[in-house]
């Protein structure tokens, strides 16, 4: 089996890398930004591919996060991707900083294109996650969301509408992006998100998300050791 | 010398593509959903690239345009990628229905990561059109403007803001993200935009812009077989 994970910051893989000890597999694909690291884990390939950088600064948001997902299933052909890294979500919903969901469904909530015809639903996404997400959920004891994803750090009315109207919970900037490309090639896909911030706690977003990106992080790391342990099948439902 | 064409919709790429009778190699992108057409015009090979469909309606907004631009990069290696479609402009600079502009550069509009610093200049995008594209201009007629894109058919405040202050004036939904995978694969990019609405004349975008895609088509056909002779030097500067 190969799991690959699609990260789009050092800061959210890191703590994860450090723990299985996977190494970098250097150049792997030159020209393009990504990159990817590699090891064995309880009888897995476990590959982590990064979105890497442009002009000094980790690359985020959807149209990177395109091209490291569409990369990695193309070049290693995995049999689950799993997009973990961080996200705000909503007091209102019971979330709590550094708590960790799993996905249950994924939306884009600033591709606005009115009907609800083709386009609307096209452009809102609603992709399929992976038919194991709950099973996984209720053996780890984490909790489930609906990923929400769009292109900034801030929310604004336009955005807020759309993720009440289509219950969006877990908001973050990639989710969808790497599901949409998931999509096309058919491929099996885990969220795994820790949260941040909270959209409705008042907080100035990018303040807030600075302060407990290391603690989000590190609840991240143990999350994702139980989820391979699972997929190894060290953890079983009972 | 091989351009190759990245087109969202087929509305906007069928009049070109029966104007010069190129054929599509089918299966070109599978399991992917983009298409390819090929021929020989005036000696250069030409491709044109079409996000395709999903769920029965043409892939539209950037992650489509992500996919198909690394594709068309990864498999054609074209010498120059044209991302030709219509767009939104501004009444006050001038743009009228039909118009078509050549970009003179490109940005995101609805990426908002805070900081002058390398996110948000990350976010913003900015990346670098070919360097003919003035001379082009220039010697085709045509007027130029900034290509700016969101993932909405409509108009925020907050991308009104963002325009207005980075001069925005084309307004798309794929030419950042296709310019952004050039930038990663150091391919030289021409932008070719015709006006479907105006965002500050007052009409109902999605009615202005259904009523006037034929229009706009047909004269972005036009324009395009300028590109075309200028680009085999059927029409030089005098």
């Amino acid at each position: 089996m190969r799991v690959c994970y699609v990260v789009a910051m050092v800061a959210e893989a890191k703590p994860f890398i450090e723990r299985y000890g996977i190494k970098e597999v250097e150049g792997f694909f030159a020209p393009l930004p990504c990159r990817l690291y590699e090891g064995e884990v309880k009888g897995m390939t476990l590959n982590v591919v990064l979105n890497g950088q442009q002009n000094g600064s980790d690359l985020v948001g959807c149209e990177a996060a395109t091209v490291a997902t569409l990369s990695a299933i193309q070049r290693l052909k995995p049999d689950l991707i799993i997009n973990s890294g961080t996200c705000g979500a909503f007091r209102a919903n019971g979330a709590g900083i550094a708590d960790v969901f799993i996905g249950n469904g994924v939306m884009f909530h600033d591709r606005r294109v009115p009907g609800d015809d083709a386009w609307g639903t096209q452009s809102l996404g609603n992709y399929a996650v992976w038919e194991g997400s709950q099973a996984l959920a209720e053996a780890l004891g984490l909790k489930m969301g609906k990923v929400t994803t769009g292109s900034s750090l801030d929310m604004q009315p336009c955005d807020l509408d759309m993720i009440q109207r289509h219950g969006g919970e877990l908001k973050d900037m990639e989710g969808a992006a790497v599901g949409f490309v998931c999509s096309l090639l058919h491929t099996p896909i885990l969220y795994v998100k820790s949260v941040t911030d909270l959209c409705d706690g008042g907080a100035e977003t990018f303040e807030e998300f600075s302060r407990n990106l290391g603690k989000a992080c590190e609840a991240l790391k143990v999350a994702n050791e139980q989820v391979i342990d699972y997929l190894t099948g060290q953890i079983r439902v009972v």
